[in-house]
C-alpha cells in the first residue's frame, strides 16, 4: 500500500505539502497541488482515518460514558447509539466509569488525545464548569447535567406521578417508595413526582419511604425490614431492578402480589417480563432515547442547528400482573 | 498548542524529518536528531494519541466485536474486557453486528482503517480463511473458530453433561433439552453433552429435543408445544433465558416448578436469580472469560509469548429452587 512519503517523493515535494493538499488548508500552488493528486491517483493512495484524523483533528469516533454496562438499563442505550452511529459511519468508544469523577476524567483526557468528535455523558459527577471547558460536543442522556448542554430524558417527574395514581386506582392507599441514590437526579425527580401525588391525595406519610440505590438485594432487605414495622398495600419503586427486590421481599414475608401488596417498578426493562407475577412499570423509549443523543450530537459534530436543545421523552403506563387485584 | 510544523520550524528540519524522529525509524543524523528533541522540549510539544497512531501505526485501541449487547450474557463480557483494557490504557470499541457477515466485514474494514490494535471476536459468521488474512492480532470469545487462532470458551459439553446429569440425580428420566440456534458451536456443543449423558443412562429419546434459538418468548412457545405432546419430567435449557421461557410456559400450563417439571438453564446471567422460583443453571465464569480474552489480546498485541492458545474454562452447576424437588 502506497504511502505519503511514496505519494511525496513520486510528485518531488515534502510529506508536508502532501499533507497540506490532503488537509486543504495552507499554501500550496496550483501547480504542486497538480502533481501530488495526480501521484496519488497513479499509486491508488488512500489516506488512512487516522492520517484524515490527524489532519482533520476528526476521527469519526466518539465516546459514549456509562456508569456501568453491566446495569439492564444501559445495554439498550448503548445498543441505539451505536446503531445510529453506524448509519453515520462513526464508531463508539464505550467508558464504564462506575460513577467515580476520577476515571470519567480519565476518560475524558483519553478521548480528547484520540480526538473524538464528541461524547454522550451518562453521569452525574461532574461538575458543569469541568464540562464548559471542553472543546467538543457533548450530549447528557439521562442523566441532566445543565441547561446549557443538549439533553436528552424522559419525563421522570410525571412517570412517578403516573405510578403512585396507579397504584392509587388500584385500591391501594398505603403507597410505600423505594427511592434511588439521593445524588441522582432522575431519582430525585421521581422522589419529587411520588411527594407531589401522594401530598395531593392527602396520603403523604414520610415513614413510607424507603431508601434504594438502585441495586435489587439492597431493596429486598430494606422492603423486609420496611413491611415488617409499617402496613403497606402499594409499593412504588424507583426502578425496576428494585421492584423485582420488592417482589421477593413480600413473596418471602408469604405475602401476596398484587392482592396484599401491589407493586410497579420504573423504566420498563425485559425483566419486568420475566418475573412472576410479571411487574406493572413505568416504560421509557430507552431505545428512542440513545438514538435522539446519537442523532443530537452528529447535528453538533456536523455544525447543524439543532430543532431544540433539551428533549423530554414521554413515558407510558404498562400494567401487567403486579397490580391488577382480583384477577 | 505546538505542532509538529513548529517543531520542524524552530529545528529548521522538515515534518518528515520530524516525524521520522517520532517514528525512530527512517535515517535521521545524531546532530539534527538533537536539535528535533531540543525544540520538542522548548515547545513542549507532545504528540497526540492520533499522531503517534499514524507514526506508530498503533492507537491504543481495541475493536470488540458482540452480536448484540443487548443479549444479556454480552454486557458483563464487554465490562471485563473494558475494564481490564483500561488497566493499560487502551480503549475499546464496541460493534454489534448482529451476526451478519456483511456488517462484520464492514467492522473490520473500519475497525483496520482506524489502526485498532487488535480485535476480540465473539462471532459465528466469519470463514476461517477471511479471519486468517488479517494482519492484526484477534482472539476469539465464547465461540471458537478455528485452531489457528487464541480463543476463550467455557466448558460447554462438560456442562451440558452436568446439567443433564443433575436432572436425573434429582429423579427425572424423560428429560427434554431446548437447544440454541443449530449454526452456534456453543449450542451444538451442549446438545452434544446432553445426548452423550442420555444415551449413557438409556434414555436417548430424540422426540425430546425442543428446538430453540436462545430467546425466551419462541423457548415459551416450543415448550408449550412439546408438553402437550409429549410426558416430560425434566427440561435442560440450552441458556438462560430460555430456560425462563420453560418456566413460564409450564407455570401457564398449571403445572408446578419443580415437582412436576424440573427445569436448569445455562450460562448464569443475573436474571436466573430474578424469577420465582430461582433457577438452576450451569454458571459460566463469564467475567472471567472477557478478561482473559483481554490478557491474551494485550500479550498478542505486545508480542510475547502466549502460555497457551486455548483456554476452556470450567463451569459450575449452580442449585437453586427450580431443581429441588419435595423442598
Amino acid at each position: 500500500m502506497a504511502t505519503i512519503r511514496d505519494v511525496a517523493k513520486l510528485a518531488g515535494v515534502s510529506v508536508a505539502t502532501v499533507s497540506r493538499v490532503l488537509n486543504q488548508n495552507g499554501y500550496v500552488n496550483e501547480e504542486t497541488e497538480k502533481r501530488v493528486r495526480q501521484a496519488m491517483k497513479e499509486l491508488n493512495y488512500k489516506p488512512s482515518e487516522v492520517a484524515r484524523a490527524l489532519f482533520k483533528k476528526t476521527s469519526k469516533t466518539i465516546g459514549l460514558i456509562v456508569p456501568d454496562i453491566t446495569n439492564p438499563f444501559f445495554p439498550e442505550l448503548v445498543r441505539a447509539v451505536e446503531d445510529v452511529m453506524n448509519i453515520y459511519d462513526y464508531t463508539v468508544i464505550l467508558c464504564n466509569s462506575d460513577e467515580k469523577t476520577d476515571k470519567e476524567k480519565e476518560y475524558i483526557e483519553v478521548l480528547k488525545q484520540k480526538y473524538v468528535d464528541g461524547i454522550i455523558l451518562t453521569t452525574n459527577q461532574l461538575q458543569l464548569d469541568e464540562v464548559s471547558e471542553w472543546d467538543i460536543p457533548v450530549v447528557v442522556l439521562d442523566r441532566p447535567l445543565s441547561r446549557s448542554y443538549p439533553s436528552v430524558i424522559a419525563d421522570n417527574y410525571g412517570g412517578a406521578r403516573l405510578a403512585t395514581k396507579h397504584l392509587y386506582d388500584t385500591g391501594c392507599r398505603k403507597i410505600a417508595h423505594i427511592q434511588g441514590p439521593p445524588h441522582v437526579v432522575n431519582a430525585i425527580e421521581r422522589f419529587r413526582g411520588y411527594r407531589d401525588e401522594m401530598m395531593e391525595r392527602g396520603l403523604w406519610d414520610e415513614r413510607l419511604i424507603i431508601s434504594g440505590n438502585y441495586q435489587l438485594k439492597q431493596a429486598k432487605e430494606a422492603v423486609i425490614e420496611a413491611l415488617n414495622k409499617y402496613d403497606i398495600d402499594g409499593i412504588f419503586a424507583g426502578n425496576d431492578a428494585m421492584a423485582v427486590g420488592a417482589l421477593k421481599a413480600v413473596q418471602q414475608l408469604g405475602l401476596r402480589v398484587p392482592d396484599d401488596i401491589a407493586i410497579i417498578g420504573y423504566d420498563g426493562i425485559p425483566l419486568t417480563e420475566m418475573t412472576t407475577p410479571e411487574l406493572s412499570t413505568i416504560s421509557q423509549p430507552i431505545y428512542e432515547m440513545g438514538a435522539i443523543a446519537a442523532r443530537i450530537l452528529i447535528k453538533k459534530i456536523e455544525g447543524k442547528p439543532l430543532e431544540k436543545l433539551h428533549y423530554v421523552l414521554p413515558v407510558e403506563l404498562v400494567v401487567r400482573q403486579s397490580t391488577r387485584k382480583g384477577e
